[in-house]
C-alpha cells in the first residue's frame, strides 16, 4: 500500500498563489482528466473559493461544484470547511451550518475537511455531525502551530477527540508552512500511536520546508499528502504532485499513479496557468523563511502592511512585527489563521499606533477574551484581561449555541429582495448577505483578467487581495 | 557535526535559471555577506560563467573572481571544471590545462570540482594533478545518470578511482535532476562504504525531486549539499539554501548557520533577482517530470527544438525525441551532458531528417566512436560502429595526450594581435580564440538587460541561450 495523494490544484493551490482567481471554465476539462488519475481525492471547493466566486468572478460556487462533479464522477471531491464559520469569516447559526453541509453533499462533496482556528472542537461539532449523518467522510483537522504551550503531544491529543467525534481521518493542517521534517515525523507517529485513523499532512511551501516535511512524514507512515501540479505548486502553495509521484515510484510508498498521465495533466495546467500569469508575484511564488523568524505567516504580513499603509504609518512596521508575538502571547497563543490572525494583527497595530498597549481595544479582541471565538488555547495575560473585560465572565458554552436560527429570517429577507431562485441561493445569501445580494441580483461583473499592463495587474491583485486576506 | 552547505547562487543557480547572466556588479556586495555565513564553500566560477562573461557581459571572468575573493576572504571559493575541457567545450592541451588551473588558484579558487562528461577519469587526470600540486582541494565528480548499464554499484565504484587519484572529496553530480531519494541514499551509502572521503550531493530541481533526494541523502550520511538562495532556487536550479538550514535546525544535521543572516541575504538576492526578472521563464522556474519519462534533460530538449526550427522541421520533434534514447543506446549510454548531449541530439536529428538512421553521420559522432571524447561507458552497437568507422581502431590513450602544447602558439598569435595584457588574457584567448579576441580588443558590448518588452526579452534570451547550450 503506497501513499495517497489529495490534489489541491483546483482549490488551495490557486487560492494560495493567485488569490483564488481560477475560473470554473478553466477547471472543467481538466477535472475529467484528473478524474482518471486515481487520486485519493480532489480538493476543489470551500476555503476562499466560495467568497471569490461571488465577489470577483461572477460565478455561482454551487454551479462550479456541480460541473466538477459531473466531469469527475469517480474521484472523491473534497472541500475545506471552517467549522462553524463554514466558508465565511464568522460563526453562523447551527441551522445554517446543517443546511450548508446538506447542500454541499447534495451538490457533490464527498469529504469534508473541518477545522477550527482555535482548535476548539466544539466549533466543529455541528458540521461534523451534519456530515456524518449524511454518510460523508469527515476529515477532522488539527491546526498546526508552534508556541511555548503547543507540543507535538498535545497537538496529537486532539486526534483522540476528533476520533471520538466520529471523524474518519485526521488532517495535520500546517497553513503557515511552519512544520519541520522532524516535527512532521514526530506528529504523525504520535497521532498514529493514539488513533487508528488515516492521517493526512497538509502544508505550504512558504518557508520551503514542506517537501522535506512530506518526505519525513511519509517515512513516518503518513497515509495521505496534499500536493498541487507544478504550475500551481511551490511558494505559498503545496509541494508538487508530479514530483512526489515520481520520487516514490518503485518504492514501498509508490502511489501507483501513472506518470505519463501526470505529465500530460501537468502540461495542461501549464497552459492554464499562463492565463493567470499576471497574478503571480514573487512574494507568493518564492519561499521565504521570514515566517520562521517572526512567527508571522506571509499572508498576515502583507495584511499588516496594507493596514499600516492605509493609516500612513508604514514606518511603524518593525514595531508592529515585534508587537505581534507579544499580543499573541498575551492572548494565550492562538494559531495565527483566519480569524485569529486578524484579531492579533489589528490589536498589535493599535498597540503601536495608539502609543500605549491596549489603550485602544477592538471589539474582536474583547469578544475573543469573552470566549465568543471559542476556547483560548493557553492562559491569557491576567492583567490585560482585567483591563479589557474587567469582571465580565467569558461564556462557557459552545459559541454557536448562543446563536438563534438564522435561516427563516434570511429566507424572508431574500424573498423580499426576490433573489432566491434555488435552495442553494439561500445559503449563498445567508453566508454573505451583502456581496451575495449583489451577485444574485446579477449586478456582479467578472473582474478583468488581463489588465492593460503587468503593473496594473499587480496593483489590482494587491488591492483586491485585501478584501479576502485568508490563508487556510 | 551537522551537514555542510555549498551555496551555488553565484554560479550554477543563475546559470540554470537565467542563462548565466548575473553581472559581477550584482555579486560583490553580497559576496561580503555570504562570506559571513560560514558556508562550506561558495561556488562562484567555472561552468558557463567564463564563456558568458566574455560573450554576453563584456566582463573579465578573472577580474570577477578576484573581486569576489577580495570581498569573501574567509570562505573557500569553488569552481566547476570540465576536466580536460576546462570551461570550454573541447579538449585542451595539457599545458593549457595546467596553466589554467595555476591561474585559477592564483586568482582565488580553493576548491576544484572536476568532472568528465563520460566519467572517464583519464580526462580528469591532468587537472586533478595540477590542482593537487598547488595544494588546492579537489572534488572528484561522478556524473549521475540512469541506463541499463549504470547501477548504483558501478557509479559508486568510480569513487574508489577518484580517491586513488588524490581527490579530497567526492561529488555526485546529478546535472539533469534524475536522482530519486532512494537512489540518492543508496549511492551515498555505497560511496561511503568504499571510500573515506566526504561526499557532496549536487542536483537540480528539474523534476522536483531534488529536495527529497537531498533529505534522503542527508539521512544516509551525505556530508555536503549544494543549494541556492530562494530567488535563484527551484526549477532547473538547486534546492533552497534557507529552507534546508531551517529544516535541519535543532537536529543532528543542524548546519549551525544563522537563520537571521540567511534571511537578510535572501532578501538581498530577492532585490538582485528583480533586475533579471525578464530572463526568468516558466520552463526554467517550474519543475517538470518530462525528463524522467523521456530520459532527455530539459536543456537538451530546448536545444533540439531550436535546431529543428532552424531546419523548418519542428513537426519532426516527436520522432526525434523517440530517436534520442535509441542513439544513446547505440553509442553505449553516455550520460547526457555537454558535450555528449549535443553529439547524441544532433545525430538523432540527422537520423530522422535524412530518412535513414546513420545515413549521415556528424564528425562528432565519428570522433566519439574513435575514442576522442574518452572511454565509452557501455558497449557500442557493433553494426553501427562498423558502418561508421569501419576497421579504424579507436585510440586507446587518454585523448589529451595526443594534443601538442598549445600555449606557445596561442601566445605568439595573441601577441601579434596585441591583445595580451596579462597572463590571464592568454588563457582567455587559448580557451575561446574567436570570442576572446573580440572581447580583449574591447569590441564586446554588455548585452542589454532590460529589453523594451517582456516578449522581446524572451526571444532574446532564447536566441542567445543557443550559443551556449550547457547544463553542468
Ligand atoms: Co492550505
Ligand atoms: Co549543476
Amino acid at each position: 500500500m503506497g501513499i495517497k495523494i489529495t490534489d489541491t490544484t483546483l482549490r488551495d493551490a490557486h487560492q494560495s498563489l493567485i488569490a483564488t482567481r481560477m475560473r470554473t471554465r478553466d477547471m472543467i476539462d481538466i477535472a475529467a482528466k484528473l478524474d482518471k488519475v486515481g487520486f485519493y481525492s480532489l480538493e476543489v471547493w470551500g476555503g476562499a473559493t466560495f467568497d471569490s466566486c461571488i465577489r470577483f468572478l461572477n460565478e455561482d460556487p454551487w454551479e462550479r461544484l456541480r460541473l466538477i462533479r459531473q466531469k469527475a464522477p469517480n474521484t472523491p471531491l473534497q472541500m475545506l470547511l471552517r467549522g462553524q464559520n463554514l466558508v465565511g469569516y464568522c460563526h453562523y447559526a447551527d441551522d445554517v451550518v446543517r443546511e450548508f453541509v446538506r447542500l454541499s453533499v447534495k451538490n457533490g462533496i464527498d469529504i469534508f475537511r473541518v477545522f477550527d482556528a482555535l482548535n476548539d472542537t466544539r466549533n466543529m461539532e455541528v458540521s461534523v455531525q451534519a456530515a456524518k449523518e449524511l454518510k460523508a467522510h469527515v476529515q477532522g483537522t488539527i491546526c498546526y502551530t508552534t508556541s511555548p504551550i503547543h507540543t507535538v503531544e498535545n497537538l496529537a491529543e486532539m486526534a483522540v477527540e476528533l476520533e471520538k467525534m466520529g471523524c474518519d481521518s485526521i488532517c495535520i493542517k500546517d497553513m503557515a508552512g511552519l512544520i519541520t521534517p522532524t516535527a512532521a515525523a514526530q506528529l504523525v507517529k504520535s497521532i498514529k500511536a493514539k488513533v487508528k485513523l488515516p492521517v493526512d499532512l497538509h502544508s505550504h511551501c512558504t518557508s520551503g520546508m514542506a517537501p522535506l516535511a512530506y518526505y519525513a512524514a511519509a517515512e513516518a507512515g503518513v497515509d495521505i499528502i496534499d500536493t498541487a501540479f507544478s504550475a500551481f505548486a511551490w511558494g505559498t502553495s503545496q509541494p508538487t504532485t508530479e514530483s512526489f509521484v515520481a520520487a516514490f515510484q518503485g518504492t514501498k510508498l509508490d502511489t501507483g499513479l501513472n506518470l505519463e498521465l501526470m505529465s500530460e495533466i501537468g502540461e495542461e495546467f501549464n497552459k492554464i496557468s499562463s492565463t493567470y500569469r499576471c497574478l503571480y508575484t514573487c512574494e507568493a511564488t518564492q519561499p521565504s523563511i521570514g515566517v520562521l523568524l517572526h512567527q508571522i505567516p506571509g499572508g498576515m504580513i502583507s495584511n499588516l502592511v496594507s493596514q499600516l499603509r492605509q493609516q500612513n504609518a508604514f514606518d511603524k512596521l518593525p514595531q508592529v512585527l515585534a508587537e505581534v508575538p507579544k499580543v499573541r502571547a498575551d492572548l494565550g497563543y492562538p494559531p495565527l489563521v483566519t480569524p485569529s490572525s486578524q484579531i492579533v494583527g489589528t490589536q498589535a497595530i493599535l498597540n503601536v499606533l495608539s502609543g500605549a498597549r491596549y489603550k485602544q481595544v477592538t471589539k474582536e479582541t474583547k469578544n475573543y477574551l469573552l470566549g465568543y471565538y471559542g476556547k483560548i488555547p493557553g492562559a491569557v495575560n491576567e492583567e490585560i484581561r482585567k483591563a479589557i473585560i474587567g469582571d465580565e465572565k467569558p461564556i462557557s458554552v459552545r459559541p454557536g449555541a448562543l446563536l438563534e436560527p438564522e435561516l427563516p429570517k434570511m429566507k424572508a429577507e431574500g424573498e423580499k429582495l426576490g433573489i432566491l431562485k434555488t435552495e442553494e441561493d439561500l445559503l449563498t445569501y445567508a453566508m454573505y448577505p451583502e456581496v451575495a445580494a449583489k451577485f444574485l441580483k446579477g449586478e456582479c461583473k467578472e473582474e478583468c483578467l488581463l489588465p492593460s499592463t503587468p503593473e496594473a495587474a499587480k496593483v489590482e491583485a494587491k488591492t483586491e487581495a485585501k478584501s479576502a486576506p485568508v490563508f487556510n
